[in-house]
């Protein structure tokens, strides 16, 4: 089984220009879907994490299923106004305009070692923005862990000095 | 352990006189996430299921968890405009206005057995739409399946005659 075959390439969405991957047919599939969990568990399986954060909303299929396996906390990070508890907000850029990450109050104690999850690293501005956000509240950012990374977009760069791990690179 | 202990009320979520029922302190807590998904799961662990539907967002969570124990697909519903492939999509009436839910036209085949879930029942338009959405590509609802259901919304006429299983009841 080849784990990228799961991965639909996507012309022109969200808008013109863009290579859009999909990861639905992984989800989607059962035993292909459990393969991409096995890699990423592998590449924290030895980490001491307190907490998983995932990124709304691809990033909670498998951050969720990771905390399962790390017997850790699970927090999702989502999109301003979504989360209905007291909340701190961090904002960050988009190739036009901006948009705004919320995190609850009493998601990340003090000392937690947090592992972030999401599916895919392009120029790092949501991860970096979820990062500021897990630090504000004492968290230590042990790894960002992601499905994939698009190595074009240099978004690695933008997330110095965390540790950046990925199952596929493109 | 009370699971309940983990679901917080938060008032006037998302607006006025709505007590909304804040599922992220069980998220946060590894125990009784577990705890809540055995529950969820011992009510279609008999049941063969081939997909396991979940409703964005909060479906997202303990619906991937689901298939990953019945060895099921996982098939996302999104709001209008965030599936990247051709997509089929079902409009429904919200208090104020209507909202329109959509599902890859690939996610489900003919026959399938689907599992929905979600994590609240309230008045039922959103799983009404979903089960909509799964029957007209061939899918056959075997059971609707929440953390939670608000009796006194009544949302269990809208889905008749489907099976409904909630863990808590509200």
């Amino acid at each position: 089984m080849n784990i990228q075959d799961y991965i639909r390439d996507v012309q022109d969405f969200p808008t013109e220009g863009i290579l859009f991957k999909d990861i639905t047919p992984l989800l989607n599939n059962s035993e292909a879907r459990k393969l991409m969990l096995e890699k990423l568990y592998n590449k924290c399986k030895n980490l001491k994490i307190d907490k998983v954060v995932g990124i709304e909303s691809r990033g909670f299929f498998f951050g969720m299923a990771l905390a399962d396996q790390l017997n850790a906390g699970f927090v999702p990070l989502r999109k301003k106004g979504k989360l209905p508890y007291s909340t701190v907000s961090q904002k960050y850029g988009l190739e036009y305009g901006e948009d705004e990450l919320e995190m609850h109050t009493d998601a990340i104690q003090q000392g937690d070692n947090v592992l972030l999850h999401d599916d895919v690293l392009a120029t790092g501005g949501t991860a970096k923005a979820a990062c500021d956000l897990i630090q504000s509240k004492g968290g230590k950012i042990v790894q960002c862990n992601f499905i994939m990374k698009l190595d074009f977009l240099k978004g690695e760069e933008k997330l110095v000095p965390h540790h950046i791990e990925a199952v596929l690179n493109y």
